[in-house]
């Protein structure tokens, strides 16, 4: 396990040691310690989260973010709440359910719209509710917690191993050639728990010695392929090149691109894609130079009542500071400085998704397999999932 | 005129002063002054341009860029060369002449990629030649000056006049509500001498009272429609969103955009355009979903030898450093920042251009008038150009 004292710089704490990935969430003994993704990737900085409300905290500031990360934060919360309260009440009791039920509901509320929040602290409810009065309802919330986050990787290591053929198959035909690779914000495994959903299979590759280079677009507004993204890749020893997300186009249009992988926040049952904002532009790029555009989506992302991304995946908009103002570091200070970028007294608007149309995606990827973006595909991989009545 | 004082900031100096605009060049007397557009939008800065060899750094430092512009500032930065000159020899005579002719080539290699800079350095020395022993040269040189610059803002308003009936024919489906126009980077009158391309036919439909409302994408890396665009709109009193350049597809499928009018940098005489980076990727979204795509293209972008923009356009690569740094206004002091937004030791990319193919472009907006994106259009408009064999 790596040292965990806090405000490690990357020059002197490379993530990769001894060969060994730090996960984004983990325990060591008693203690739960996480990576400070708002440091990052200036400071790599590890916490230990000390309780239920820090771990809320942690989620509302995105300290921890990703949707399979802030599921995997919410079951070590549940946790952290359980060893707190079992210090003085009885969880197996009334008052301590009590107790534990209203630190759920201040978690589930750390940040409403993310699924996988509410799922896993509905996930530790039950688990509570099934522990006999002979256990110790304490290490069992830890141990589903660990479940809940090993789960999520074994998804993510799922999902590369199906992705990973889609990248072998190019590789053959460059002959030793790097595999050109374009991405779009951070659906590495800083938004999970390990792996990543789009970057699994580019790891997988890179570990099997496939030679690749990945275009990382910076993202805006909040630039998570620059800041995010081309960490993970720096850190893995994969060759990246930062672009604005202006220039994906080109970078398309002059056959520089083998493949785009991107992550989804959202798909329907039908194949479109929620994914953040300029994921749409890239597919509709990729489509007119005939690269395949692939989508690393878990089964976790798919909306089985869906089947109309467009009119039924509402898209929400963010802060304008977002588009006016840019978080950077300073030359002179360690930390981060914010900057007007925008004519004063601007009106905004800040998007911070799109979608696209399953027409645009060559294949989903699946912890299950690879699968046409359409009902019928993911249906055949899916058979005991559907609409709900 | 307007007052010239050094440093007004725009609150206490809109740039519309009694109904009248600031050109982005012209003279007081014997001063040749400028707008410093490196200040904007957060100071507005008059200077007095008071030798040729300062008129080369402006143009350097890019305190006044756009193609047209540096056209007529090289224009007058030829009669400053030869106000410095005449007052200790003769222009008219072989060492004034010689002197002359060495400061021109000085203004030339401000920025050599610039056709209008060469062009206009040209005109100016054919002017002197053709001047008669009995007249004064300076006076002359200035007037020429002038008539380039005046030259300019005839074929910007030509411009918009032309582009003004593509806007009225959508404001009278809309029946009084916004015509909603989307644009890319800035060619606005900032980039010209006044008007703009891109943004005369939006000015003139303004001041028409037709209700418009301009999205302009921020334009990555340098921010030029964030930065320049939107002051401009702003001191126009156009209503305006700014958005980051991601989020252009999801406005157009949303069907939130009437129509989109973009500038050129150079133009193929089959209607290819090399513009900003990023411009490929509207006019792709544009297609998609049936949103005319305009470019206002002068004459003078026109390469007519050039019949294929992809392979015969070079794309300019810029500094990484562009993509890595921000700058922006920071909240404490009144200087611009810059701050590092990248991953460290990163691998950049950043080319400044891209080229959108004439199938993509519903049609060109020329001096002469609207033509379509082909050989046959433009040939039937300029009928006297042509390759040169």
């Amino acid at each position: 396990m790596p040292d965990s004292s806090r405000s490690l710089t990357w020059r002197s704490t490379p993530l990769k040691i001894q060969g060994k990935h730090f996960r984004t969430i983990w325990t060591e003994g008693d203690a739960v310690k996480i990576i400070d993704q708002r440091l990052l990737p200036f400071r790599v900085a590890v916490d230990e989260v000390p309780s239920a409300a820090a771990m809320a905290k942690a989620i509302r500031d995105m300290a921890v973010r990703g949707a399979p990360l802030i599921g995997a934060a919410a079951g070590f919360g549940a946790y952290l709440a359980a060893r707190e309260i079992h210090a003085k009440e009885n969880l197996l009791e009334k008052k301590g359910r009590a107790r534990f039920l209203s630190e759920m509901e201040n978690l589930r509320e750390a940040r409403p719209t993310a699924v996988n929040l509410a799922w896993a602290v509905d996930r530790q409810l039950m688990k509570l509710e099934s522990i006999g009065a002979s256990k110790d309802p304490v290490g069992e919330l830890k141990a589903e917690a660990q479940r809940i986050a090993d789960e999520d990787v074994e998804i993510c290591e799922s999902m590369g191993k199906h992705g990973l053929p889609l990248i072998q198959e190019i590789a053959k035909k460059k002959k030793g050639t790097p595999v050109n690779i374009m991405t779009h914000c951070n659906a590495g495994w800083l938004a999970t728990v390990d792996y990543g959903t789009a970057t699994s299979a580019i790891y997988q590759a890179h570990r099997m010695g496939i030679p690749l280079h990945v275009y990382v677009s910076e993202t805006r507004p909040r630039l998570q392929g620059a800041r995010l993204t081309a960490f993970e890749l720096r850190e893995e020893g994969i060759p990246y090149t930062v672009i604005v997300d202006n220039a994906c186009g080109h970078l398309l249009q002059r056959g520089k691109v083998d493949l785009c992988i991107v992550g989804t926040d959202r798909t329907t049952s039908t194949g479109d894609v929620a994914n953040k904002v300029g994921t749409y532009l890239k597919a509709l790029a990729a489509k007119a130079h005939n690269v395949p555009f692939y989508v690393a989506a878990p089964s976790s992302s798919i909306d089985w009542n869906l089947t109309d991304g467009i009119s039924g995946i509402p898209i929400e908009e963010r802060s304008g500071t977002e588009v006016t103002r840019v978080s950077g570091k300073g030359d002179r200070r360690q930390e981060e400085l914010e900057v007007e970028i925008c004519a004063p007294n601007s009106g905004t608007q800040n998007f911070g998704f799109d979608v696209t149309p399953a027409a645009l995606v060559t294949a989903l990827i699946t912890e299950r397999g690879v699968s046409e973006a359409n009902a019928k595909g993911l249906k055949k991989l899916f058979p005991e999932k559907g609409p709900r009545s």
